[in-house]
């Protein structure tokens, strides 16, 4: 039989397709990846409107259960849905290698994600250089190879794509060294959390007298929940995304790179859009900063 | 009311989501965009499908006729379908600037397009820089400039993903001077004829000594009808796709960059899925050239 890798889309649970839908009602299993995305909807939600019984993946189950996720995949038909398109991140690779491995077919179901849904902010996907990730700082590891990245990109007239940290099922240093399985609370990392590292950068950079590739003047997009009926898109000068509350998550941000006019004013009519907040919006020549 | 723009994703009618099909239900008018990508199945497939009448839209319409795909949005749903996702082309943008400026409310529904589906043939969307398009190349207008982009990607050890030109609705010279409403078939440019340009530039460059950012030797995969039941994804050195035959359109190609383990193995599993028809993986190391 065959492996499902399912693309469950952004937004809530009627974001599958209609291919998707019925290859999870044919299954005998299905399984719910949860830690590199969410919905706007939870399990129940999902269980209801796709009419199974889901069982949730954390990172533990995909990358060391993967033959419990497999298990008679042979004979019966496995689902494995994802938030987004199933090839967003590596570990499902993995996941695809295994099956393939252990002789079993694999079929993709594809669904829109972040990496091409994000078009509807109104920059074109073609302008977009290589996509990079923030995580949430610590005391003592707060690494900024993203930066550099995202200014390579502006030098080529290149806009960045950044996906925000996600922290679910992590445990505290010393829960983890007593061996206790207690976890923190799931966390999502804000536009505003990620604009205030990008100014922390900066910052110091200018201090040290380094010539700075992006500024507080460049011109960003935050989005919040894109694809679900609440979603925010707000773009504004970095410096006024800093103090902005887009809600719930999940948050994604956009540091733009050389604006074509056509692509400045799809931004003009988001921020209108997006209730600004105070934010101002700059006229069009200082937004290529 | 509103204005609907809706991706149908790749692949078959099937691959439009259950939010997008209950908006096309809605609707009372429905436009299907013909000209920047298609699916496997024709108007007739789609209309039974979706159980509505599709109106088909050229780029004329879409670019000349905004008005008409607009009328009485005011007081009545229009949709507006769209292959992949709504977002990908450029001219879209210009539609939902339209009816804001008209003040009709507008709302996308997305959907996979080859932007992010591409990640199923085994390579990371985070490791691919810009994207390139290619055109036909003609007696007079042999265009480069995405051989440079290519190359640019690749010294960041990144991967591009190439579009491959569409022709519908094309006049000829002859019939476009003389105001004849005369088109010519429609043309979908192959992997083996981007291939073939590819194969010429660095043939040329070669000769004029220049410095090579790729050449015959560098892995690419080409991928046809993504998403539906008779895709087709082949990896191979530049050259050994010179001479393959993958069907049907839609085409793309991907120029590799730097190789992670994951990915080669990702495009060994899918060569192997492809039929190779005589072309020979090379052995890993070869691989990253």
């Amino acid at each position: 039989m065959v492996l499902f890798l399912i693309g469950l889309g952004l937004g809530d649970a009627q974001d599958i397709t209609v291919k998707g839908l019925a290859a999870v009602k044919r299954c005998s299993r299905v399984y719910l990846e949860v830690y590199t995305s969410i919905l706007t909807e939870g399990k129940e939600k999902l269980e209801e409107f796709y009419g199974k019984e889901l069982i949730l993946a954390d990172r533990d189950l995909v990358e060391q259960g993967a033959e419990e996720i497999l298990r008679d995949a042979d004979t019966t038909d496995v689902g494995f849905l994802v938030v987004g398109d199933p090839f967003g991140a590596t570990t499902h690779s993995d996941l695809v290698l295994r099956a393939v491995h252990a002789g079993i077919p694999y079929r993709v179901i594809h669904n829109a994600s972040i990496m091409n849904a994000i078009g509807c902010c109104g920059l074109q996907l073609y302008n977009f250089g290589e996509t990079v990730s923030f995580v949430f700082w610590t005391e003592t590891w707060k690494p900024e190879s993203y930066f550099d990245k995202i200014c390579k990109n502006r030098v080529m007239g290149l806009h960045t794509l950044c996906l925000l940290d996600i922290k679910v099922k992590e445990q505290s240093i010393e829960n983890m060294m007593r061996g206790r399985k207690i976890f923190e609370p799931p966390r999502f990392m804000t536009v505003a959390q990620a604009v205030e590292q990008l100014l922390q950068i900066i910052q110091r950079r200018r201090e040290e007298g380094e010539e700075l590739g992006m500024t507080e003047d460049t011109v960003c997009v935050g989005v919040a929940r894109l694809g679900s009926d609440d979603q925010v898109i707000r773009a504004a000068p970095l410096r006024e995304l800093a103090s902005c509350d887009l809600g719930e998550p999940l948050h994604s941000l956009v540091v733009t790179g050389r604006l074509h006019p056509l692509e400045l004013d799809m931004l003009k009519v988001n921020a209108q859009q997006g209730a600004l907040d105070g934010v101002k919006m700059a006229d069009s020549s200082t937004f290529i900063s």
